[in-house]
């Protein structure tokens, strides 16, 4: 049994759709038990609008206080001791949940997920993992908003995080890593790329593929695409940005005459199709790599099928023992660069 | 008259296309003189083939040599003193041309506008402005990819660079400047962000709006666009590639049923219609601000219509007196400091 403790209280749609997205999980697979996190009355009169729910593995965890999206982070995981995030980190601190899915205030995420659940020995910093759909399936983009400024050293690590999630959690074999860069070649780059690539080169167990340009990532040009945090937030929001423009745009254009009003009635049911090979959705949420225990993000808009998907998503990570196998990683590089 | 310089040899579609796109601006505009630069045979030929050119407003000037695509750049702008963009920014330099326009090597372009025409004085650094396409028209983003690593002065002068590109080339009044970051609160960002935020605020004569966030990019948040170089290029090159991804992925789902083929024949004139919006060549090439000439770098994919346009841009720039203002707006900003 995969026990997840889930934040009935964060991002725009909780805690309806956050209970909708649990139900379903729990509904999907019987080797799931949720832990709904957060008020209580809130908590059981969203389960009591969800008919035939299972109700012995969905456990409801009072929590009286909420953090807001915009509270700043540090103090509000200090102060707000009974909040829906900080009692779900606590589950699994104490190892009584193996994983913590929130679609709340991303800052008080990151800082709870490093004061509470704490890194895994050796992992200098903890990034967020964004799966970000391409061309040709998907990839992993990280640092995509934790360690703004990052160093060398740290990027190595995402490298290393990132490969075992690709192959173990998403089933890729031997995951291609790119490093992001402004040109293909090895001389190219910020002084932080510059300093990143030979230890990329050097780092056993990856499949170091070398820069990538930022022109390649929708084309799948990588499946682990390591940048710092700034470079990595722009990428994930102008993804995201650029994609909801032009569909919208091409929508308008459909409607600007008869003929075309037509035609898009037509086009409808397979452009739809189409667009959901590129909807980020499906695959659930960010995880925050090298954790004792795994913390997802999803989107503050997250709904009921992205919750469930991100919850699911802890179910796989916990059997390929991921954690597990980045201490091996770290250890092993370690190892290799004393000999 | 607005003399031009035009690298007849540069890009992936040169000589053909680059002297078709001289011809044509040549022919649009009767205050234009070109200078094509390049191998002379090869562009009397390419001239040749173009009917009816306005012989007495274009020019051929010889260069023996090219400078290819991955060369690098500081030794091919040092050893090929008869290459075509050496040829053409001598033009410039020399007065006898007012701007130098170029699909060839961007580093080439990049080094040679600096040591060749020349900062003007007071300019730390000269960005490279990307006019890109947005939901509402056009932004500049600078710098789009000639100083990775900049500092944060560097920053407050393309944002005064950006600023009277935008307002008396583009036309758009009292342009609102962005800086680019990951949230929109004054206290987010890296190290870079942080430092320039305030220097941006302070900053007289220009319309701070405050951090943009990627997600706003393609829906017009700002007129311009700061940050320094590798994010910039990120930027331009992930907008650039989502959307030839996103389109081709629109296009195969149209052809993927017998409705959906139908349906697609009646909504392509729109569909159409609505990529021109979309489609940055529309309004030509990037300039490299803050020299003492015009230099414009246009995309190495450039055909004969971007080409015509990028020349034909530079005709406002010379009009407007770009450079005067922008030698204004600097020293003012050195007065305000002062006082």
């Amino acid at each position: 049994m995969v026990r997840i403790a889930v934040d009935a209280m964060g991002g725009d749609n909780a805690p309806g759709e956050i209970i909708k997205g649990a139900v379903d999980a729990a509904s999907r697979r019987e080797d799931i038990h949720v832990y709904l996190v957060g008020r209580e009355d809130a908590v059981k009169q969203g389960l009591a609008a969800c008919p035939n729910y299972p109700k012995a593995r969905i456990t409801v965890v009072p929590a009286s206080e909420v953090i807001e999206t915009e509270e700043p982070p540090v103090n509000a995981i200090r102060r707000k001791k009974d909040s829906s995030i900080v009692v779900g980190m606590n589950l699994v601190k104490k190892g009584e949940a193996d994983a913590f899915v929130s679609a709340g205030n991303s800052g008080a995420i990151l800082v709870g997920g490093q004061m509470i659940v704490g890194r895994i020995k050796g992992v200098e910093r903890a990034p967020f993992g964004a799966l970000i759909p391409t061309e040709q399936g998907v990839s992993l983009l990280l640092d995509s908003g934790a360690n703004v400024d990052a160093r060398a050293s740290h990027l190595v690590q995402f490298a290393q995080m990132g490969s075992i999630y690709m192959e173990h959690v998403i089933g890729i074999e031997k995951p291609r890593v790119g490093i992001v860069n402004v040109g293909a070649e090895e001389e190219k780059g910020n002084a932080l790329v510059k300093e990143t690539f030979p230890l990329m080169k050097a780092c056993p167990d990856i499949n170091f593929t070398g820069s990538i340009e930022a022109r390649e990532i929708p084309h799948g040009g990588a499946d682990v695409i390591v940048c710092e945090a700034f470079t990595g937030n722009v990428i994930l929001k102008l993804y995201e940005g650029t994609g909801a423009v032009l569909l919208s745009m091409v929508k308008k254009g459909l409607m600007t005459s008869l003929r075309s009003k037509i035609g898009a009635l037509l086009v409808k049911p397979a452009l739809k199709e189409t667009m959901k090979k590129f909807d980020a959705s499906q695959y659930g949420g960010a995880p925050l790599l090298g954790l004792k225990g795994l913390v997802v993000k999803t989107h503050g808009s997250a709904k009921a099928k992205e919750v469930s998907n991100s919850i699911i998503q802890c179910v796989t990570f916990k059997e390929q023992k991921i954690n597990e196998k980045i201490k091996e990683s770290l250890e092993a590089k370690e190892q290799a660069a004393e000999t």
